[in-house]
Formats: C-alpha cells, structure tokens, sequence
C-alpha cells in the first residue's frame, strides 16, 4: 500500500524531514544508461498545484520540449491512494492507461511503501517509472536533451556556471523551498520557530542579492530562477496562511516582489500557474493543517501583472 | 456543564450563529435597576485576547474608571473548563476568590450550559454575574457611570449622535466583529464565501467613509470607533491566517491601516493591546481550525507606531 500523505516524515525533533526519491534513473544523451533520448518516448506526470512539478513544467516549456515529451496532468486533490488521473476522460491517463500514478510506481518496484511523488517521468513503451528525482529532471532537459530543444532555447545550466548554480540553489533549497514545508509541516513550536527563521533569512539575503541583477546568476535566466520562482509564486496563494509563513507577504518583500513579477510575465512562467489548481490542492489536501478543507477566497493576485521595472537592471 | 468551544453554534447552512448573551442585567444610576452604581463594588472580567472584552477594556480606561470598577484577567487559552484564572497566584482571583469564571456563571445560574464569555460583570459581594452582555456594558460605562469619569473624559456615546453610532455599529458588528467568526467557523465553503464577502464589502464602504474624517463619527471619538479598533488590531495577527480573512491584510488597506495606526497610538488603546495574549489565545484554542496549535511568528508588528498622518484630517 502506498502512502498518500506526509505522516511518516517527521523526525523525533518535529521536524518535517522529506523523503528520498526512489527512481534515480537518468535519461541520456550518450548512451550511458538504459534510456536513450528520444522523442515521443517518455511521459511527464506533473501536478499543477505541486512546486516541484511545476520546475520541470516551465523548464519543458522554456525548451521548447512540448512536443518531444508529452505531458500528463493530475487532479489536485489526492484521495487516499494518492495522485489521479482523474481529470481525464474515463478517469485514465490517455496515453499510460492508468487511473493512479501509483500503478506507474508498483508496475517499478513492486515493493513501493513511499509516497508517491510528482513530477515522475514514465517510459511509455513498459509503463515504468524513469525518474521522480526532480531535481536531476530539470538539469537533463537543459543537458541531455539539447539536440531536441527549440532554436534559440536558453541554456539554463551552462558550463561555467554549474558551481555558482549548485551554490546559488543549496540554500534555496533547504530554507526556501522545502523551507515553507518545514514550517507547515512542523509538529511543534519549536521545529516551526527554526524553519521560519531559515526561510525568511534566507529571503532577506536573496532579496540582498537581486536588489542589483535581474536574475540570481546576474544577467541571464538560469535553472536557479526557476527553482525559487515556483515557491515564490505559491507564496502568498498558500505558503503564507496554511504554512504560517507569515512575517511578511511576498507583495511586502519589494525585491523578490518585483523579481517575482519579472519572471511571472515572462513566457514559461506566468502561463504555467495555475492559482485556482494550487489553492484547491493545499488546503483540500492537508487535513491535518486544515480540517474543515475550505479554501480561502484571497488574496487578491490581480496584481501580478503589474509593472516591475526590473528590465532597466 | 458548561462548554468551553463554539462547536454548538452552527446553523444548518454551516453558518457560525453566536449565541446570546445569558446576563443582560444593568448597572444604572437613577435606580431602576437592582444594580446600583457604586465605586469598587463591581469586578470586569476580561481577556485582553477577546475583541469583545477588549471594548470594555478601553472604554474604562478613557473614562478613568480604573478605580471605580476593578479589572480580572484571564489566562488567554482556555481548558476544557473554560476562563481560568490561572495567571493570579493559586489560580484564583483574588477578589472574587474563584479559580474558573464558570464558577460565577453556575452560582448565578445553576442550570448554565452555553459557553462562558467575558467580558463579565460580577457583584463582588454576592459573588453574582450581572452581565455578559458586552454591547450594553460599554454603553453603560458612558452614561450610567458618569459620576465617576475623570475629568474631561470624552463622551464616547453622546446623545445628538446615538441615532447615527447606532447605524454605523450595526454593520461592522454583523460584517466585521463578529464576521471574521462568520469567516472563521464556517463550517461549509458556501457560509465562508459569503462572509468572507460580506466582510471585505463593509472594510471597502468604511475605508470609503474614513477617507476624508478622523473618526467614524466624524471629528470626535465615539464607541464605534472603539468597536471597529478591536477587531482590526487583530486582523493581521490572527484574522488574516487563522480565520482566512485573507483578501488583504489591514496594512494593505491604507485608509483603515492609517485610522487603525491613529487609535492605537491614542492613550488607552494601543496600551491595552496584549499581541503576544491575542496570538496565544486564537492558534491554541480552536483545535478544530490549528491542531497543531503551533503559534505563527509573524506578522512583523513593528509598524503599528509609524506616523499616520490622520492628525491633519
């Protein structure tokens, strides 16, 4: 049986420790693994509402993969066996056959106890999971993929940044993107004091950092911009109520305010997020956080595309 | 028994219904009541958490009732039982010599079982609850009590403008008061959706009217002003998270945040404002909205003493 919920991953401090991702397996480029690049071949389950997912969302649209990897999209709302196809006709992913994506995961590894995560790339021709080790997801679609990305596609990991990139996003990581969940998911007062103490330091030195650069790399868009935009974009939606991230609103932090709208009107981004899909997702989703699942009508998001000067860096 | 949580006052529709006030006795001045006005014979108790005891708080203390009327305060999270007074020393009060404000509650009427409310007036010789009807309590500060105001207190409810404070109260009592609750306890999507409306219709129409006057009642303070002040310095500290009250945050509102800033930095109000009680009491008292009764750090309260300009009005 799997898990559909975050119970078990808490430490005896209170603190919320994610679990490790359980297919690591690689899609390449020279032939050094099992699974060769190839259009057409794979699938991409995502969920909308889901943070991680949406980095390997907006990175396939940035290069231009839609049409070399298809996507699969699942209903916000987990039931207890977990993510769904059930925003698809007949209830079943059209391409997998599937009703669950946990079936995907069984169908791998038989033994599967875990909670089944997005985003999961599946190999359409057996039906088995490839990889839901997001963060290698996004890097292979910027290095292994090259020969399929759209003319003029961006390169969101260059050589000669990986270092600074790898640096850059460690921190984010820890006290930003997992970061909100180790607030929401703090079993005590004193795990949450500390997971919110390390997101907002962690956001005073970032907006330190973008106060003079467009981009946290300087002057081009790199896989690190992506990696904060998702969090930042669900921040003020989610994060600051349901996971009491709440010295301040994004919409109160001026930097990452306008760094945030920068990205969110660039195409890729903005056109990606789907406000309504991650509400209904986070509060229907954690009962232990919000019993009653209603979903809060704010905030107010209409301001997102308003002017952020940040082009004139 | 008595009850200690609102888990009763729900309507079929999944609306939060307050309950009535069970004491409704008056103190008075010219006699036609059993109570008498009478310098240290009447206890008030409070919980500087309360928005509703909080009114009375204020108004004794820009009356200068201080020693007229003597004050109790109740530990901000409740129990099972209800108030307790175990912030004084053996977990009594002192004067009335009862560990729970139920006690004073049974003792004046024996066959109670709603939920025990503060504010509470109690006769301190009998021991005997006059009232818990916390509208008429501050009204009554203001004109039955007025032979013991200090001098030059302000006439909070002034004969010529009753007609007037009577219609502007009653909105913000049904849409903001007491509508964060309906916003809070909503136990369907449906009641929320409409307080949570009903809520932000009546915040636009008063920003409206504080656009251009000090106060609500014009150029002098009033018990409106006092009614409105309560809940909106809470909005942001537990309003916003905890009762998704989340269209805005007060500080967004710039007429409402600026008037709200203008009262608290007024003698007697801003004093009596306990944020460390308020957030303790909301997050670790309705389980059924915070189980995890985790109390949020933010918001960053810092800027309730910024200059607020309303002075020019």
């Amino acid at each position: 049986m799997v898990r559909a919920q975050f119970g078990q991953e808490t430490s005896t401090r209170g603190e919320f420790v994610r679990q490790a991702n359980r297919f690591t397996d690689r899609i390449t480029s020279d032939g050094s693994s099992d699974w060769p690049v190839e259009a057409g071949r794979y699938r991409l389950v995502v969920s909308k509402a889901c943070p991680w997912a949406h980095r390997a969302i907006i990175v396939r649209r940035l290069l231009g993969l839609e049409d070399a990897i298809s996507l699969a999209v699942v209903d916000p709302i987990r039931d207890e066996r977990g993510w769904r196809f059930t925003l698809d006709e007949g209830d079943r992913d059209p391409v997998l056959g599937i009703g669950f994506l946990s079936e995907a995961y069984l169908a791998t590894d038989s033994t599967f106890a875990g909670r089944v995560t997005v985003p999961a790339v599946v190999d359409v021709p057996t039906g088995r999971v490839v990889s839901n080790d997001y963060p290698q997801i996004t890097l292979d679609l910027s290095t292994q993929w090259r020969d399929l990305h759209r003319p003029g596609a961006p390169d969101l990991y260059p050589e000669q940044l990986r270092g600074e990139i790898d640096a850059v996003i460690e921190p984010i990581f820890r006290n930003v993107n997992n970061g909100v969940y180790r607030c929401g998911f703090a079993a005590g007062q004193e795990a949450y004091d500390e997971a919110f103490d390390a997101l907002f330091g962690e956001l005073d030195r970032l907006s330190e950092r973008l106060a003079g650069q467009r981009y946290l790399l300087g002057d081009r868009l790199t896989e690190a911009d992506v990696r904060l935009f998702t969090t930042l974009v669900r921040f003020d939606a989610v994060y600051h109520g349901h996971f009491k991230c709440n010295r301040h609103k994004l919409t109160e932090l001026p930097v990452l305010w306008a760094y945030a709208r920068d990205l969110f009107q660039t195409p890729g981004f903005g056109d990606t997020v789907d406000f309504d899909q991650i509400k209904r997702h986070y509060y229907a989703t954690h009962e232990q956080l919000n019993p009653s699942r209603i979903v809060p009508l704010g905030p107010d998001l209409g301001t997102w595309h308003t002017p952020h000067g940040r082009d004139t860096l």
